[in-house]
């Protein structure tokens, strides 16, 4: 017996979302029609603007509501300095450190040759024109440590060598808070290899 | 830095939804608006027209699509028998054993003095004509086990003791596929006192 035949489109609409299945689209659909009609009108326009909206940045390639993003456009941060990530949700968490004051370029994937992704998809030239255009000082290579992610990052390190940019790659080793009984073997061994003396201060 | 006002706004929108803070609604934004567009859509269409054609059925009180729902309106369904539930979301869990054919009532709260929730709220006036007007055989009451529902149970129990309807209420006990070990105290008690002979057919 169908209910109701809205509630029943809005929860398989709401089951294409990551991690939720038919009980929490349930959950989420009676929250939202019964519980939070105000909360349920703004998510519904907040998505409508967002997609009407959202573009890649021409430079950069992150997501964002302009032709050329906040980050590229802003001129107190040192283009000297770039940041290369697979996603703009990347681009978000690495933000939120308020570690890094130089650019980004978002990749927008990882190469792959079995899904087609090679150099031209992720706009590889694009971004070795950047690197020839702008004095760079270093090219900070911030890949998932995954196989797509090293071949990207090897790939990538052999072109950006040939014009002898410096490239360095985020430490791999132990997690912040993280404890050694749980940290896998390959974490463990490249902590070994990545480990720096103490009272180091580069 | 805000990268994008537009995705922050999605973000915050998300929130309002149980369960979900800061990280998943950034991984949700960015699903829908770089993974998902056509599902984003859809979510976002199908928001709306639940939240334009909603309406809490005129007589049972579950929230659908018509003035009187599928279920009431069910000459099939055996208006002798009346389950009293708390919300749309336990009928839906009711209708999914498919082990109930009569009809419902839902009371859309329970009873709460301190929240300002008493017998007038939760339309038990009506609940009561209803129960008049048809020849009711059993009331089930399929409400939470919770203080609440207790005392919403014993305040219905002593209206319909009233007009000699007779008044069961869901069993408590293990749950099935329940682990004796994982189960608390007070549920073990309950399982005891509610025991039946095995071989007992009713």
């Amino acid at each position: 017996m169908k209910v109701s035949k809205n509630i029943e489109s809005l929860m398989s609409s709401l089951q294409i979302l990551p991690g939720v299945g038919p009980k929490t689209a349930k959950r989420l659909s009676l929250f939202l029609l019964g519980e939070n009609k105000e909360g349920a009108k703004n998510l519904s326009s907040s998505i409508d603007t967002a997609l009407n909206s959202i573009k890649h940045c021409k430079i950069c390639g992150v997501l964002n509501d302009l032709d050329e993003c906040a980050i590229c456009t802003d001129l107190s941060r040192d283009e000297k300095y770039l940041c290369i990530v697979e996603s703009t949700s990347d681009l978000f968490a690495i933000e939120e450190t308020n570690e890094f004051q130089g650019k980004y370029f978002v990749l927008n994937g990882l190469l792959s040759p079995i899904d087609g992704i090679g150099p031209d998809e992720l706009k590889i030239k694009k971004l070795l024109n950047l690197c020839t255009q702008r004095e760079i000082k270093e090219v900070i290579i911030a890949l998932n440590s995954t196989l797509e992610g090293e071949a990207t990052s090897y790939f990538l390190l052999e072109n950006l060598k040939e014009m002898n940019i410096k490239v360095t790659k985020l430490a791999e080793g132990v997690p912040a808070g993280g404890d050694l009984d749980y940290v896998d073997n390959n974490t463990l061994k490249r902590a070994f290899s990545w480990r720096r003396e103490l009272g180091d201060k580069s």
